[in-house]
């Protein structure tokens, strides 16, 4: 990460999380100790500093935005709890999921309130009714499509002929609805309507650009640096782009062998590891790199086109977009 | 049910069913399938109708009062997918409930589509943005104290101490909570936030006596009247007021035989039975009835307190009170 971007965050982190621990204190405890596990734990909290830097950028104060930015990790944790919880997955950000410390049951309840104190948040905002209608409206448009693309996710488990086309549609709603959101919520804090559809497709734009190196570092990352379990994708039978471009490239043998291993809870890491080596092999993973750059390129584009008020904070916004195409973890 | 009351809800009962029927369409089908099997089995439509006698009778019109009718009943929605599938329950209006149907990942997705439609749904409300705001406050502290109260019954499930005074605590919550959200949405929709605490307060009761009598039909209901299996409380080992005063009524003997079989889920339906004429003889059911008459009728002297504009919707909330309270389904 470009440091004048890991500085923003380190800034604006600690004031973020303030925010959301005073935020998840209530009773019965086990239940609000359940909901702030995960925030807890870490994150790198890039969606609260989307919205920040984006209401910075059109001229807003931080102030403005602080409310908005909690309420989007919020959102984010909540979905990530939930997750967890379908994908049977039993670690996150390094440590221990919810459901495996807490049972599922406490953690589906937990989920749930990560969700409405995403709502409580945002109601905290210091913009006028009407502004605020349109955020809440915002949020509710990302709970909504984020549902859906998790939706698709899980479905896609179940099929082979999953197209390029449809797994971009699933990103977009899985993870590019919330970065859509985020960056939205930034022109709603600077009182700036006008420009929230803009800035919603920017955001969309940036987390499938996300999403697309998220799914390459979970075949070629280092667990190490990424915190996350890897080949997690191949276990779940996940049809990430990798994939797609993969089951299309590969010769008829080559195919049957991914095939075998794609969505097998019992496959060895060595045949994982021959996995991806296929993967890589058939050259998924370069077309794969190319597409979230060519994406991260239109991101940049609306960024370019912005009224901007505060400069530097656009130049975050452009290394945000790096990073994001770039990252290691 | 009073034959007023049962044609009232007759009338709105369309309207507000339309309404959900059409702001659950979308795509993936599965979801949106999964998340309208269980507004689309039936369910009485009292939070609904409640929102919108509150409305009628400070004044508002039933168009005025609709979408905050159908957002309660889509977030009551939500709260029963998601407590099924805590609970394991298997039927719900007499029909499979939606995990059993679509399996759990995809209901615990339907259960938070249902949640986000119903701020969709109240983000239609015609109201000034000032009252929305309100609106969405109060549905969001709904939302919250729901799973405060879901956490503290399911958390009662392994203690054998509770006090009368929690149970009233919890029910209040899990219960109380959306019946008293309701009736300020209804004096929200009538665009009078200087009524929402007194009917928030009236709707608390309500919910309160409505949830002592539903742990009673869950004793000695007709299952075919209730459409609800009984015993179910019996076998999760809830901590109802009428478990809570048996334990303190019983002899030693006869209360090591209720501890025996509460929270046993293998109990057999002549157990559960004698069980539960256990705690009829203790006195325990004579107990909850009364308080539940009690309760209802501090929410009965809150409504004479009312500056009525239309008195025939506040007869309609005096017959709502005495169904909660009296009702065999």
């Amino acid at each position: 990460m470009a440091n004048k971007l890991k500085e923003f965050i380190a800034e604006v982190k600690p004031k973020v999380d303030a925010f959301i621990a005073e935020i998840l204190k209530g009773e019965p405890k086990k239940l609000y100790d359940a909901a702030y596990h995960l925030p807890s734990v870490g994150g790198k909290r890039l969606r609260p500093a989307l919205v920040i830097m984006v209401a910075r950028t059109l001229g807003a104060t931080f102030e403005e935005a602080l409310a908005p930015a909690a309420s989007v990790e919020l959102l984010h944790n909540f979905t990530l709890v939930h997750d967890d919880i379908m994908d049977k997955d039993e670690k996150r950000r390094g440590v221990p999921t919810v459901h495996v410390l807490y049972g599922e049951p406490m953690a589906i309840l937990a989920g749930d309130v990560l969700y409405a104190k995403a709502y409580e948040a945002l109601l905290k905002a210091p913009q006028r009714p009407d502004i605020v209608v349109e955020m809440t409206r915002m949020l509710t448009w990302a709970a909504v499509t984020v549902a859906e693309g998790q939706a698709l996710d899980m479905m896609f488990e179940d099929r082979w002929d999953v197209s390029e086309e449809e797994y971009i549609e699933m990103v977009k709603k899985k993870t590019g609805a919330l970065f859509g959101a985020s960056a939205a919520l930034g022109a709603l804090s600077a009182s700036k309507p006008e420009l929230k559809d803009l800035l919603k497709e920017f955001g969309i734009l940036l987390g499938i650009a996300f999403q697309i190196k998220d799914d390459i570092l979970s075949l070629v990352g280092d667990e190490k640096v990424t915190g996350k379990k890897k080949y997690n994708d191949l276990k779940e039978g996940k049809k990430t782009l990798l994939v797609i471009k993969a089951l299309e490239r590969l010769s008829e043998e080559e195919k049957k062998k991914l095939m075998s291993i794609l969505g097998n809870q019992n496959a060895t890491d060595e045949e994982l590891a021959e996995t991806a080596n296929l993967i890589i092999k058939s050259g998924a993973l370069d077309y794969a790199l190319k597409k979230a750059d060519e994406i991260g390129k239109r991101a940049l584009e609306i960024l370019n086109s912005l009224p901007t008020k505060n400069p530097e904070y656009l130049e975050l916004l452009k290394e945000l977009v790096d990073f994001a195409v770039k990252r290691e973890y």
